[in-house]
């Protein structure tokens, strides 16, 4: 302790900097005024580039102190650092080899927003969905035991992230362990505001004096004093219940579910950080360390609006405003809708799990609170909730991205299927959605919802078509009535306006041997390229579905008497649209060809545009199939 | 209070018999005494039919006094009781106009063993599968408040369920609820035994003496002394936490949840039990009951091996012997090769949630304990934490019913998937199952897995394949390898030996125009009908497949001649391996006829024998099939 408090008075005088550091080793010889230099020149960098980059800011501009004392008392990466959710990594990937590549994150091959260990070693596992790092951390603490490894494994959780289900579930398995440390990356906000009594029971304990402080006191005592300290600390380990009576004044929950607990710890304070962290690791059962942090803290903009700055596109680094533009986009026509209908039938209910911003629900939080439902990260009760909801006769809406429905897959079957309740899904961000890479693409909610019996799902392909879905969903629809549609906004519609239905619309063309089938977004690139086509003298016909299941059931008599049948569609392959009208054809004896083009494996980061033409699902992608098989005519 | 007890000591005198009574209502009349003779009975009633009928008897011996309790106190329906899992609900049934019917509980047309809304308007909402019961709680708490009803929402829910996530998420989300009450059920007593720190937490409160005397004795002096009670009673709504101060010593975990607490109670004296729900009733915000049980009280086979109790086939009622044969099943082949594979192979890790007798896991936990994790019920760490265990080499083999795995879609996409992790699934109980119904069928499980992307899935037609397969998906796979395999003992086989293999056999008759697919349990009755229309005069090919993911894409050309083409499939249609080929068929310019025989809506409660039968894939239903096809030809 001494030593290191010299050589940090020696290399205080230096001026250091990020890019002379050999990372992460040398960040260990650094002093505390050093480390407050470093975080300094990483709190720049992430704004500069995320300002050009869009990406997860508040929560980063939080963890940059915590970041570095983790890697200043562990050894990464035989040491385990678990990040949920993983877009608070950034400071990790700076100090880990990637500081250079750091201005290409979230671009097209460029370094990804969230860990990646196909990236790096210092990534030790994927996460995109929260609540999953206590259980990754129990598998890989079990995993170090079995093979004689004494290493530590770090699990870093948001307070939003805690309320997940998953979270409790590993919470209540990781009693045994003796090299789990679960961190509470307190910032008491989830993505828009924390719901719920543990948020509650956090901010009551966060909001009490600090008795870390105490704790290490002793400790520090122990270990200091010569001959006596490291055999002490020892025993420490040993006897722990004995210690905790002594000092700890009232359990905590988490220590009620076994964990020693240590905190609140100011998570700006690198000192208590790395204490606390120095102590955690040398107990021999799992600790739990609460931690405050500041979500934007060291930039103005996003201290005062850490909402606005969780998950950001491009914005002005000087003045922190961000480019939102006024105009609608899917997701407000949603809400706004969804308020109008409300207002007229007291039985609508709207359900969000902490995305009221990114569904737009705040509208009808705003105009009908009292059907207002926020229930934090926590879609399987998001579901079965609205299920209870619907069993006394209310018709809940719950709005949520298609990446995060996953969670609920055995809720819809098993609480809402079965019973066949009325419960209407707005399937935000369907499709590809980008930058979030892997993680966050929409491509599952079909393949889930197919299988479910009594269940509908509308894909309008414009502002016009999701309210006439929303309408037929709401109020004329039974069972599971989901209604998808992409991240972003309507783009310039080309099809004729006759064309918007909540059914299908067969546009056939006598000359044609070629058939289109589309839905949704994808639906207006298919249009345009038929249009560039016919222009060319590749005359195509066009089957535009907007309920896409159930699949009409005479649709396979109306069009098997074309030579070709290509179906171009945003969603996995197996269990989407184009395999139950494939069968569908099959089953009617098509003789044709049929042609499928959808998404077979997980998609890497990049930009909406530049993923659908790689899954050729562009306008240029179809005219290509035109021009193939049209000439064979 | 003291009117009633006049009452009581009048009809004291009386014998009063169950089959008397106009229940629920006259149920409130009877004294202690009579109620206590009226328990006798229901438990007598339960051990006959159960022991005819097999079904859930342990738990349901188990909660005889609180649901008489609950009824007593509470008017349902107006009141809702949710129960959870609603396998304990036979009190409930009985008492709520099906005692006549009990008798035919789980029998094809008779009640069902769970809670049916369609069944009673008692049934608040049905629940097979575990941890549901405060979130669907809170749907009706929420829609008694937006419509203005005043009566009240119980959930029951047994200390194995609240290990679930969905649970917690639940708690969460219910801190504001001014009508909710969540019974603990707790017989200390998962379905094998509870696990998990949870469950020590509430071991250590179950311990401790109880203090719900102290707190009904206050609240009865203050309701007892005239003209103070009532408002009193009232204040001590408006003012809870002056009064939990007063009367609770230390904060339990459910208070800390923002629930007021009373327990632990003892859940077979009959009138604690309804005094603390009479208090219970009296709070504007959420009451957490805890109640102790005994699993199996008053049958004396069954209090001492509650397990063996928890769901039973037929048993002898006098000696307590089920009629459990000495033979082997699926499952315990399934756990005996594990155990063999692992005794070679120390990276293989074994995980069960909460099923280690049902997955035939016992043998692994009595050889390699240290390699053996029972998660408790927490599908989704189950796969999550099997991911983190992947993730550093080791093998985790996560044996899993297939309607249960429905838990963890998300886990399987996001955690396993996307990281490329090698994961092994043992999908037991695939397929119908039964009398347990709807809720446990395993229909979903091919959908919810041929969706991810480097899945493989193998049905095994016998335990030699088990084997085989087992073998292939351990040793020899990559990411997500599922076996999933049926409930019960493998059948007489009757195809021939020489088709065992972890791939496809095809086995073509040159006279033959229809061609049959299967595989698993169905494959053995579609080679019966073969061989029986075969000497009729109606030649078939067959087409076996043991990897049905990915299916082989030469099959297409291979089959493609046939003039028919029928696939029957023991699950759902949609996402199933019937779509998948259609749609492969329709690919390759297949132009006969496909046909698919496989299941396209929920099935209720039936043997498995008539439920394939109702699907079309028995023997008898594939001959019907050839013989109609074949005469065409």
């Amino acid at each position: 302790m001494s030593m290191m408090n010299n050589l940090d008075k020696k290399q205080e005088m230096q001026e250091i900097h990020l890019d002379q550091l050999q990372l992460p080793q040398e960040l260990k010889k650094l002093s505390y005024p050093q480390c407050r230099r470093i975080a300094k020149e990483i709190r720049s960098l992430m704004v500069r580039v995320i300002s050009r980059n869009g990406g997860h800011l508040a929560s980063n501009l939080g963890t940059v102190e915590l970041t570095m004392a983790l890697h200043r008392v562990f050894d990464s990466p035989q040491d385990k650092f678990v990040w949920d959710v993983g877009h608070q990594c950034y400071t990790h990937k700076i100090l880990t080899g990637r500081m250079r590549d750091f201005q290409t994150i979230r671009k097209e091959n460029g370094i990804s927003g969230f860990p990646k260990p196909d990236e790096s070693p210092h990534d030790a596992f994927i996460s995109g969905h929260s609540s999953t790092s206590i259980s990754v951390a129990c598998g890989i603490a079990e995993s170090m035991r079995l093979r004689g490894d004494n290493h530590h494994v770090v699990a870093i959780i948001g307070d939003g992230a805690m309320t997940g289900g998953l979270a409790f579930e590993g919470l209540n398995n990781a009693g045994k362990l003796k090299n789990l440390i679960v961190i509470l990356n307190d910032n008491n906000m989830s993505i828009s505001g924390n719901v719920g009594s543990v948020s509650g029971y956090l901010r009551s304990i966060r909001e009490k004096e600090s008795y870390v402080r105490t704790k290490q006191a002793v400790e520090k005592v122990l270990v200091n004093t010569p001959h006596v300290g490291m055999p002490v600390a020892k025993v420490l380990k040993g006897t722990k219940d004995g210690v905790r009576n002594i000092l700890v004044r009232q359990a905590t929950l988490f220590e009620q579910m076994g964990f020693v607990y240590f905190g609140p710890v100011d998570g700006h304070d690198q000192q208590d950080l790395e204490e606390v962290l120095r102590t955690a690791r040398r107990y021999d059962c799992p600790v739990f360390i609460h931690v405050k942090t500041i979500k934007g803290k060291g930039y103005l903009p996003a201290e005062k609006n850490p909402s606005q700055f969780h998950g950001v596109s491009k914005f002005d680094m000087m003045t922190g405003n961000p480019e939102i533009s006024g105009a609608d986009c899917y997701s407000t026509v949603f809400g706004k809708e969804l308020v109008h209908l409300a207002k007229e039938h007291p039985q609508i209910c709207a359900i969000t799990a902490a995305m009221k911003y990114g569904t737009g629900l705040q509208y009808f939080e705003a105009e009908i609170p009292e059907r207002f439902f926020d229930v934090g990260i926590a879609e399987q009760h998001a579901v079965t909730f609205a299920a209870g909801l619907a069993s006394t006769g209310m018709v809940p809406v719950f709005a949520v991205y298609s990446t995060f429905l996953q969670r609920a897959y055995d809720q819809l079957v098993h609480d809402v299927a079965i019973g066949g309740h009325h419960l209407v899904l707005g399937i935000d961000r369907a499709g590809v959605v980008g930058e979030d890479g892997e993680t966050h693409q929409g491509m599952f909610d079909i393949p889930m919802l197919t299988s479910i019996p009594n269940t509908t799902i509308y894909a309008p392909a414009c502002y016009e078509e999701l309210r006439l879905c929303m309408q037929q969903a709401i109020l004329r629809d039974t069972g599971i009535a989901a209604v998808r549609y992409p991240r972003g906004d309507e783009k310039l519609m080309s099809f004729p306006r006759g064309e918007l239905n909540t059914d299908y619309t067969l546009t056939e063309d006598e000359n044609a041997d070629i058939l289109l089938i589309s839905y949704g977004r994808t639906y207006d690139a298919v249009y345009r390229a038929h249009c560039t086509c016919q222009k060319s003298g590749y005359p195509t016909s066009l089957l535009k579905l907007t309920r896409i299941l159930p699949v009409a059931q005479e649709l396979a008599e109306l069009v098997k008497r074309y030579q070709t049948i290509i179906f171009f569609e945003e969603s996995m392959e197996n269990g989407g649209i184009s395999s139950i009208f494939g069968t569908m054809l099959a089953e009617h004896g098509f003789g044709g060809r049929y042609m499928r083009v959808a998404c077979t494996d997980f998609l890497r980061h990049a930009s909406i545009p530049s993923l659908l033409e790689r899954l050729k699902l562009s306008e240029h992608a179809v005219c290509r199939y035109i021009y193939e098989y049209g000439k064979k005519n």
